[in-house]
């Protein structure tokens, strides 16, 4: 059995190896949770994204969808699913799924958030996207978005009474 | 056994009595994906709401949210219920669960578009969540959302030859 | 905003008044859970049951569950939820979104034990599910199986190493 | 853009490849489902698999499932996810959340199902659990058991007038 331990690690790692540090994914939380908490720190949504990354769900939805990303920049997927991967089909989904079981965690509350993150794609999240390099991403950036929407959704479920009722602009 | 016409009329009489038309709906679906399907029709928004609203899982989760929306407007709750829904608490997550379970039936592709309906709230939502009267819409603002959500999802796993990738200002 | 605590001494009441103890719901994580774990003690099954029952999402969950039970006993809900609920349909479908959003919380490995806790209707649920006497607990009977499962996925999660690999037979 | 023939086509040829036929899925149906529907026939299992296997969502699940299992048995996988997919490690969980995929598309009534034949392993999933060769099927038998299940819940759902109430013996 790998150790909590050693699982964590590798997680952080992999996040690193990828471009991703726990303050890139902290400026999303920021971005999108002050608008309903003004007062909201940054050591505060730092320290929601570590946690969210100590469970052992959300380190092995990460560990799994990086190495399909790696694994699709090698061409070493059969086909269809390398073509699949290097162009990041809409209608894959399995990005979204695994995404979405790290948001589970917390409730519905981080529904909204990932779907708002996924839609606007603040911060380094908008950066992965644009395929800029030869990487591949498909798996990284609902992964980077699910851990700061369950990040923002712990947050707002740890401190309701700094929370305000907002309309964000669309 | 209830039969499924008879949920049917019976979930569009509910949607109608509390002011929501299959058209209010579609002009939600037309909001947020005309701008990956530019040339999206009305009807094909409205065919996609009404495919929706077929399916008995969908009925189920409206019949059973207005049901408690119009307990809540009559006083007929027990506490803590009660005040939880005449509030909207944002920690309820009941009402989320309950349209998440609508945006699932077409996988994950709903889930984005109900995120992003719940925080910019566009055309209905925006006055189901105003409360400027007496009702209570707790339930009835996400099921909405929901079934919009849902069916823009459908329209885009069905058109995928006509889907462009954008990025919408947030 | 209602507290924590009160939410936590009213899910308690609740399911006091329906007939569920703590023990109750615990005896049924002992059935499931010691094929796995030979060594496993009434004590561990009692504090994993409590706290998944301190989970807010679990609380408004019971207590919305509850409520609906309630009204439907007392005839107190519109047509044709009054007959779906007082008739348990099986395909109404929201008792098990209700649940599922309480099993969801611990990941994937709760679900396992879900489905097959609705399927053998261990200890107290067979007693719920066998409706002997005017009480309504369509929602009340898949209620208390999610937390049993969750609170049985959760010791598997915790105890990974007293965890033996068996196929219960069926 | 995959075309949807071309996603079925190889959805199919990778089970076979693996060993599962349609009849070795509807053979589970048929297991799980006859003790609710006495005057189920085969046919009904067959046609109701093949339902399941049409759609995208299935598709892309079973094909980036069995990729994974198949890397694993090249030791093509990077760690721990080798060692990780190499024990099957009833923690990692994501084999679930891709089953899980599958069985969500039907809404609820498929969870019951899933969990149940996850315990109870019965026709070829004891066979792809059982690890007689040096076959890695982490991903196979959860993938294999949602389609059953789904195609099992989607029976119920078709043919509401002829399922019975029955508690199976656990």
């Amino acid at each position: 059995m790998i150790s909590q331990e050693e699982l964590k690690t590798c997680t952080y790692n992999l996040l690193k190896e990828r471009g991703i540090t726990v303050q890139s994914i902290a400026d999303i939380v920021m971005i999108i949770q002050q608008p309903y908490i003004p007062d909201l720190t940054m050591d505060e949504c730092i320290e929601s994204v570590q946690s969210v990354l100590e469970k052992r769900e959300t380190q092995n939805a990460i560990i799994t969808g990086i190495e399909l990303d790696k694994l699709a920049e090698q061409k070493a997927l059969s086909e269809p699913l390398q073509s699949i991967m290097t162009r990041d089909e809409a209608l894959f989904g399995i990005d979204e799924i695994l995404a979405l079981s790290i948001v589970n965690l917390y409730g519905s509350i981080g529904f909204t958030n990932y779907g708002y993150i996924d839609k606007v794609k603040p911060g380094i999240i908008r950066h992965l996207d644009s395929k800029v390099d030869s990487h591949c991403n498909t798996f990284l950036d609902d992964l980077v978005g699910a851990v700061a929407a369950a990040a923002a959704g712990r947050i707002a479920h740890n401190m309701p009474n700094r929370v305000h009722h907002v309309i964000v602009e669309g």
